[in-house]
């Protein structure tokens, strides 16, 4: 298993001159690119643009962008500091508006400014990266917990569809849904995995089938269309994906066609179940009704690299997320447990 | 309306010395490159490659070929005359296995041969174009009559999803599902069209959103994975798709995502239709489970133009159709009437 090497996000060197050290996904599993950010604008641009994506990644980038963001402050007149550290968390807040982890972690980084703001300079910026870095050791031991919370939910044999990536490039490192069947796959629980392409991004294809490829497990890559030919093939035992917000009655935000596949696997009675860290779990949203879904550009479905594959002008709906209600989720694996059936109750339990 | 222009496949000149124009649909919306085939292999390699798709349209393609295969055969020893056609047939049937009305025209063509083999190689040859010339007309008679009958079903105002490309560029002219649709907002019934891209081969985004563009018919070209976000929004009213088989039961095979999309349609009381000419109703075919599934290259999964989209070596299953069955269909709409609900008897009794 190489998956502990692979960790998409990764801080270099000390508080007060080092870098952050990005894989940006855009181009895999072509090109490999590496991406090193020194500011925090470069850091918002890199989650606007997707280099990294996955809603733990995006949350851990922003911790981190943070402790560039205060840097570049403290290099100001005191006296608007606390303004420019504001920007910089309203600058990094508005570059994805569905996954809550991104406003979880900055939530957190600004209590730690707050907290250590009369510290010298380097007191304060050693405790932001180190709050930074225990936000994403938290995120890697999280995953380790929920993949082996997760696994005791597979019977042997399984064959387990998967969608978007919620895989170690999408959190700090071994992941959410892949992390469960990392884990499965380490017992001898899983026999194959389907990954949906995930379009428009491609994340399946790209990212999701590299990643399992890498650690040896068998694949089946496939488009989001042939999801139901399969279940109704009987060649599905269990769906299991990521999530990027969840409200607090257990309704799941999660890449677009998510919704469809929870429809089919209902259809199906095949179980369907979420991975996701309690920074995922949004208790001020009641419902998925009240959770932002991020409109993105029509260009990501008219366009795959250079290849134009529409007619010019035409008109194109691009929502990247959709919320799949309670109701269809089987489980939800958290670090702190599983709430089964998802609901008020058992998520309020999971999360007192 | 500039539908009556759009005839993707023509016969230019006479029986003895014509050829077979077709529009390639290959490189359509961005280039519309034609072609001139004056054999029966380059046929065979046209439906195969896919520069004439959809399963009227390649039952037409496949008529006009055996005119182009007898004329090659006769001019062997009249002794093989028999045994060349036969392999003709055998050449041209063998290119696609789902779509029925592939083996539909090459035994109407089959049967004309036969009646005709006896006369002057001129009328022999003038006889098969006539019958393939019937089965253009037929076809497009047809399509205009699934037309006006399907748009009777149509409620003011109809937001209406369709998938693949069941349109002029799949038939003869006009379109079956496409047809119902243009007769439909011919009357002011249908408000917009939301068109899935249908991966792999993208037939929604390339071809249908281009013909309902150029009929200046309102599309929302969306990823097959966002039907059922829009089913829940409440924006689509009805689905209308076309098929390449439909089996004594009802029972229709499809472009591989038609069967998910009737479940969520199911899951969304939202009324299902399939619009096919009576050519495409197999009654040797009991039910959807005896219906062959082609199985098409993994390139076209892992491939868009030149973009490489997943890693080398990746498995890839890409099952290009799939089976839907009667229980989900609202209504099959035929040119001899509408199967509703479509089963045995109601499909019997059109077929009588």
């Amino acid at each position: 298993m190489s998956d502990t090497l692979l960790r998409p996000i990764r801080w270099l060197g000390g508080a007060e001159e080092g870098q952050i050290w990005m894989l940006d996904q855009r181009r895999l599993p072509l090109e490999a690119k590496e991406l090193l950010i020194a500011d925090h604008r470069g850091v918002a641009d890199a989650i606007r643009d997707m280099a990294i994506r996955g809603a733990p990644a995006i949350g851990l980038a922003a911790a981190m962008g943070v402790v560039l963001g205060v840097r570049e402050a403290l290099g100001k007149p005191e006296g608007i500091w606390d303004e420019e550290v504001k920007a910089v968390l309203e600058r990094l807040r508005s570059t994805r508006v569905t996954a809550v982890n991104l406003e979880w972690a900055l939530r957190r980084m600004e209590s730690a400014y707050r907290q250590h703001r009369g510290q010298s300079r380097t007191a304060l910026l050693q405790n932001l990266l180190s709050e930074a870095l225990a936000i994403q050791e938290e995120d890697t031991a999280a995953n380790r917990t929920m993949g082996e919370l997760g696994a005791d939910l597979l019977k042997p044999g399984s064959r387990v569809l998967t969608h978007c990536n919620a895989g170690a490039l999408a959190t700090s490192a071994y992941g959410t849904a892949l992390g469960v069947i990392r884990c499965g796959h380490a017992r001898g629980l899983v026999s194959r995995v389907f990954v949906d392409e995930t379009r428009p991004y491609l994340q399946g294809a790209r990212l999701t089938a590299w990643e399992l490829q890498r650690d040896g497990i068998l694949v089946t890559l496939i488009t989001d269309s042939m999801a139901g030919y399969f279940m109704k093939q009987g060649s599905i035992d269990c769906v299991i994906v990521g999530s990027d917000r969840i409200a607090r009655n257990g309704d799941v935000a999660n890449k677009i066609g998510t919704y469809s596949l929870a429809v089919l696997a209902k259809a199906h009675q095949i179980p369907f179940y979420v991975a996701a860290p309690t920074s995922t779990i949004d208790l001020e949203t009641p419902t998925g009704d009240q959770i932002p879904i991020e409109q993105r550009s029509p260009r990501e479905v008219t366009h795959i690299g250079s290849t134009v594959i529409a007619p010019e002008g035409i008109e194109v709906s691009h929502p990247a997320f959709d919320v799949t209600p309670a109701a269809l989720v089987s489980a939800i694996i958290t670090e702190r447990g599983i709430a089964m059936p998802p609901g008020v109750d058992t998520i309020r339990s999971l999360m007192e």
